[in-house]
């Protein structure tokens, strides 16, 4: 007890010694600071004083290792091993927990499956005892770093009773990594995988982004650009993807390639890839064989065929589902899967790119093997601020489907714009397809709620680099986080993961998370406004996507400019997809359809993405379109300024480093919001023809100098 | 005195909660953990509890937060402000200690100049204190570094008496740094610089790198590579340098360009780059005045010219001297310098490439302005394994001249090899040359004893980048280190500042200090056994200089191949530099020549540079040449060996997370240790036909197998 006493006012002392310590974000959410609200540190430290947590696989040290590195940090305690009886903490399997297992439930057991864990406080001896159990090691993992963020955001664990379980199987980052090191889309420096120190090297990076992933759920990664260089099949790269797989097997991460359809031509020096060819087939069958000896429980392929450039099937008469087929056909026997990508368009221009991937895999439902899961973003163009969720959901009843996110913030402001992203990421989950009646939303296909058959899974686009902070902005470290807790359930809301993860990352004082929670949740809607509002999408500039470009008209084909999108004319702005359009609509269900296209319904937010509507259109708010447009891109910038005036009146809650990395960023991202504003709303008004309304002010530059702006030395614009 | 009880009780739990804390590195040399030894501890502590410390600039506040954050983790204690008379610390100028300004003499103070300091424990009021004074902030911050040192290191400090100042002016980091991030040369990552984020971001990065500069005295950062980008100039990216010329002014680091010689050209659309040109000049002086606008303080420009591709002066039939004076010209006005490569070969195969320099610039010693400084490589080739001397040193008694040493390991494994290159920097700087009688040093030629009138320097091509241990190897950060040291004062050798670095980065253990400092101090010679002994050089593989290629014979020019430097054959090998070859020895003063002519003493380390020898000649140890070659190869490689053993005998000293690193580095580089010896040893006998003695194991694989090795994306090859 004196000893207690003692370590906590040693406590007190150093936490008074340096009140906020310096912090550059490399830590994550698992930085473990001591527990500032000094009763509940002193209830944690009685109740944890003695465990039970018997350690027979890598993975279990590797959970008893976070443990006791969190209650060292954040307790100050070095918890002493005991038997069960006298513990105070027990983290086992259930196997091994002896009488403790007669008050687990069987249904509860069956309900956590593999990957699943059970946490509950139970009384024995006349003391509480915090019980952690599983049937897999795995589920220890996931268990323990559960426990710990029970203790990082101050909950009470007197009485706690929680059964948990991923709601889908493949929970995925998709690294955009070159083997030059060079990250396609990456805002955060350069990728953190060190071929050149592969596999002798296992940079301690690796370690920590296998924990990162491991606290969230994340269970898999393709590890390599879907740009794929075909390179990384080679013996030696190989041998470097097993250094990686190696270093993650502990955490529970399976490694991932993206591959070339083309290498049995390019690597293996035949004449075609035509999957149905039996030399192809055989070439796949032995480089998958070659994997599998390497690494024993590889993941399997991510691809991206016959899409913008990349060979696949279709570049020999085949279909997707018989190019797929055949790799899943060589990643079968070891249990392998294919992620097949949905997002494909061919080289002719269509009528509306947004129709491609269900033209294109809508007939193939139900012809895809078992172990194929095809990847769909979000949305049917490309990660755009607001998307409507993408047709294909739920059009695919027997095909696996998975959803594809971007945490990388290719058209978010790069890493110096504070955009949360689960809002984005719910938007989508929690639209109605009404593929299977009320109710059946993007979140239940997920979760293969309608097919008990079909594989699940969500794949995040990785916003991970060599910066400090791991992902350039501290913000956009709750993006790698969310996405992480909704690939396990998508229904949780986005409003507690951020309050779970500002907690982690900052503190626990109830201002701070109260206010930056709200900002948080707003930050999205900020940049949609400041972007494109009202259903506005791809007007990005052409050059590397970063800022404004509503004027380009010159690429190679017309669906990469901006003027395909918007059509703005004389007449009016937006994309009609309506039947007397391009009728997109009709690939969505008839309830969806009647919503979007009736104009009494369909939300402002998707206004423009569905309708072609005249600059003097009279919007719900009273105001005319154009005018409303205005006020939406206005109304972005100011939201941004508000932010910075909420973030700075938090300076007290927060240490110096990371409150002068934020106010830095946002002073960036207000000047390219209003940078945004201004280029947007001086070209549409060449069309609009009408003034900037009364009360807002003027951009400080014409519209020459925004289109005459260049940026070179882009990040993210490395080759492969 | 209860409080520090408590606290002092507070460390020892803390420190044994985690007795050795993962370490990723990040924190350098300045990591400033709990000092270990107690009494001495508590020592520090009773000293050190009042302070007197005035802050009336951005440097000295940079100075005092680093004062306070050390002594907050050396001893948990954060000093308390106190009048001189009641101060057991006073760091302040000279002008605001007040009475004890009469313990200072004048000729200390004079000795001191500007960047020095004097660090003494004086008496006062019966009691002791420590006197940190200096005449400017910048000899603050230098000496509250030193007593940091001083403290880390474990010394006593009742009767300190120092009086420290630079013995070089302009002590600089080149980075090789391209816009796009790559680092030409670059094994640890990428660039620093986030150009994209520049100037609103600043990364906390630049401020720790700020700190690590000044705790070693470097005064000087080249921010781009000296293959230079013409964008650097441009008013974007000069806002860009602004922001880290800002960031790092606290500090005392002034930032430097590296400016392509044809941007009047390129950037400014003249028809030449002349500059003799009337419009060349102004346009430099244009772009000088402009660079002054943003960056008061600018530093100057390095220029490489008419060396391997680059303009120069000599394209317009105009001298270095020209050329630089052009550009000095328009810098001496804001008191910038020139800073001028030697480093130079034109497009014609010159009979001895290691004369060109000399040849180029001897003529032209008195010729330069007085702030053109030119920057010598230490040796005549190309940062070589070992070289000798340059032999410009000491021949241009009227040219102001500096060192150019490479901390980055172009030619030294790169960052998978230990090798502490602070004895190859000392046996530069120690080399007699003779120029002004005997002992006439590199080392004192660079400190300006022979010529008043001359400025100094050293400049170090930086191995720094994105690498969460900044240096890609826990061991290469000694290089960074000794650099600075070693700038600051080229007297100190490289073992007092191993112990130095070690003791700050690792712990000041004596048994793990002796034992590892003489691994460093024994491992460049390690590297140039297994690598290049006898004098060899300039026999990597053509392919990103990694690894061996003895045999490359076929490159668009022959001094960039290996034969040209070995010229191995059936009578012998060596490269004949006496008055029977090339002569290059001509090129040093007469007792120099004599020296490395007469193979009497000519040392073994230099026989193959200047002798081209038969296989059985008889070398000083009674074996023949073939056979003492093959006997360097095979001990460089057990060296390396040793070194692994002596590594994993102090587990029990350092840090699970470093030692796991260096010791899966060390694996690496005996793999490539014993690739080079295989390689070399195999293919230098196809010329000497002779078995490989016995006693020593035989290659695992022949020479074809080496030569047919290839290893696509190495680190370093960006471009600019």
């Amino acid at each position: 007890m004196k000893l207690r006493l003692i370590t906590s006012i040693a406590l007190i002392i150093l936490l008074q010694a340096q009140p906020l310590k310096a912090e550059n974000g490399y830590d994550l959410w698992l930085r473990y600071l001591p527990v500032a609200n000094a009763s509940l540190r002193s209830q944690y430290q009685h109740s944890l004083s003695h465990y039970f947590f018997p350690v027979g696989s890598d993975r279990l040290a590797a959970a008893k290792n976070e443990l006791i590195s969190g209650l060292t940090g954040l307790i100050a305690t070095k918890p002493q091993m005991a038997p069960v009886a006298q513990s105070g903490l027990v983290i086992a399997t259930i196997d091994k927990i002896g009488p403790l297992k007669k008050i687990v439930s069987d249904s509860s057991l069956k309900t956590i499956g593999d990957e699943g864990y059970i946490i509950k406080t139970v009384s024995q001896a006349g003391h509480l005892t915090i019980l952690v159990t599983a049937k897999t090691d795995l589920g220890i993992l996931y268990g323990t770093f559960n426990l710990l963020r029970l203790l990082q955001t101050g909950k009470a664990i007197a009485s706690l009773n929680i059964v948990e379980y991923p709601k889908t199987m493949y929970r995925v980052l998709d690294h955009w990594d070159n083997p030059v090191r060079t990250v396609e889309r990456g805002y955060a420096g350069f990728s953190i995988w060190n071929w050149h120190k592969l596999p002798g090297y296992i940079d301690p990076r690796y370690i920590d982004y296998a924990r990162a992933n491991a606290s969230v759920g994340i269970n898999g990664s393709v590890l390599n650009n879907v740009n794929a260089n075909i390179q990384m099949l080679t013996p030696a790269y190989l041998a470097k993807v097993k250094g990686l797989a190696d270093a993650f097997r502990p955490y529970g991460i399976k490694v991932y390639l993206s591959v070339k359809f083309s290498s049995p031509v390019e690597l293996g020096g035949l004449k075609t890839a035509d999957p149905l060819d039996a030399d192809v087939k055989k070439w796949w069958q032995d480089k998958v064989n070659e994997i599998y000896q390497y690494i024993p429980d590889f993941g399997g392929f991510l691809v991206k065929a016959n899409s913008e450039g990349q060979p696949g099937p279709q570049t020999y008469g085949r279909s997707h589902a018989e190019g797929a087929n055949m790799l899943a056909d060589a990643l079968a026997p070891h249990n392998g899967i294919v992620m097949w990508r949905a997002f494909v368009y061919d080289d002719k221009v269509p009528d509306d790119r947004a129709k491609q991937a269900y033209n294109e895999f809508k007939p193939l439902d139900g012809k895809f093997n078992k172990n194929v899961i095809v990847q769909v973003k979000n949305g049917p163009i490309d990660f755009q601020p607001r998307e409507p969720f993408h047709p294909l959901f739920g059009a695919l009843p027997n095909t696996s489907t998975m959803l594809e996110v971007q945490l990388t913030q290719e058209y978010l402001g790069f890493s110096t714009h504070l955009v949360y992203e689960a809002p984005l990421f719910k938007e989508c989950l929690n639209a109605d397809t009404y593929t299977q009646g009320k109710k059946s939303t993007v979140a239940r296909i997920l979760e293969g709620k309608y097919n008990a058959e079909l594989i699940t899974g969500m794949a995040g686009v990785a916003n991970i680099g060599t910066d400090l902070n791991w992902c350039g902005h501290p913000f956009a470290q709750a993006n790698w986080y969310c996405f992480g807790r909704l690939a396990w359930d998508p229904e949780q809301t986005a409003s507690a993961i951020a309050d779970d993860w500002l907690r982690m990352t900052f503190t626990n004082d109830n201002r701070f998370i109260a206010t930056m929670k709200q900002e948080m949740l707003q930050s999205r809607e900020n940049t949609v406004n400041y972007m494109t509002p009202l259903g506005l999408h791809h007007i990005m500039s052409a050059n590397g996507h970063y800022g404004p470009g509503p004027w380009t008209d010159n690429m190679s084909r017309a669906d990469w400019t901006a003027v395909y999108y918007h059509k703005a004319d004389a007449a009016g702005i937006g994309f009609d997809r309506t039947r007397t359009g391009s009728n997109a609509l009709a690939q969505y269900s008839p309830e969806v359809q009647q919503y979007f296209e009736n104009l009494e319904t369909c939300p402002d937010e998707y206004l423009l993405w569905f309708h072609h509507l005249a600059w003097n259109y009279k919007m719900r708010s009273g105001k005319t379109l154009w005018d409303e447009m205005v006020h939406h891109y206005y109304m972005g910038a100011d939201s941004v300024k508000h932010m910075q005036q909420v973030w700075n009146s938090l300076e007290a809650y927060v240490d110096h480093e990371r409150f002068t990395a934020v106010k830095q960023l946002m002073a960036i991202q207000y000047e390219e919001a209003v940078r945004w504003r201004d280029a947007c709303v001086l070209y549409f008004q060449t069309f609009s023809k009408q003034p900037i309304p009364a009360g807002y002010p003027q951009p400080e530059h014409d519209l020459a100098y925004y289109r005459a702006l260049r940026f070179p030395n882009l990040p993210g614009q490395g080759v492969n």
